[in-house]
């Protein structure tokens, strides 16, 4: 079961200044920043409520977020939805029809197991699942 | 202050094919299907947790959502966050620098009052603010 939106991953070109400018919408501040090396991303994240907004730069032109941005510019690139068990969902989706981009949960920002779903079996939404690792 | 993620906004080609496939996807089906006549959409909603999945098919050719699908196709359209008092906060915004859509909130779906936000000032990320209508 998908229990929450655990972030919206936004995909910008500068932390500096989208940190700023996102500072300013939500009037509060990053609470923290965090390099995902494997995914070739750093990071900062915002706290609305029950959900996060991660703001992703790219670090290396290989990156899924510069070509995200090469494409269609700065904006929303994924909604990820909390699970609690990640391999268990994976199987149900996979089950349903949905293709998943990874076969085994890979190791995420923020301490989680992720996986994404292919958008074109979505309506074009990147979708991840995440669980967090106990 | 935006205190939630109120609802996620997803432009869809048709409803019928998106009500199914969100179905699959969150194992739960739309809760309340409803039409804003003055901009042009029929919609539907699920709920995940604190958050609203908002499906959003264009119901005239010169709607903001039949634009969108031409121009990008299908896929995440806008985030909106749930504020107390809409017109505290485009006051604050505007003077922050962000370009407000419409300077007097309007009417939304979902008995809200709602403004927009230029993505042009915000990443290219589409905010809508929106306050339950009392």
């Amino acid at each position: 079961m998908l229990t929450n939106v655990e972030h919206i991953g936004i995909a910008v070109r500068s932390l500096a200044t989208s940190d700023d400018l996102f500072t300013k919408l939500f009037n509060a501040a990053p609470y923290k920043h965090e390099a995902v090396e494997a995914e070739g991303v750093t990071t900062s994240f915002f706290k609305i409520n029950q959900t996060k907004i991660e703001l992703l730069e790219a670090t290396r032109p290989d990156s899924a977020i510069a070509k995200f941005i090469e494409k269609k510019g700065e904006g929303i690139h994924h909604i990820a939805f909390e699970v609690a068990d990640i391999e268990a969902e994976m199987e149900r989706l996979k089950a349903e029809g949905f293709t998943l981009l990874n076969d085994i949960p890979k190791r995420g920002a923020d301490n989680k197991l992720v996986c994404f779903l292919h958008p074109k079996g979505t309506n074009g939404v990147l979708v991840e699942l995440c669980q967090e690792i106990r």
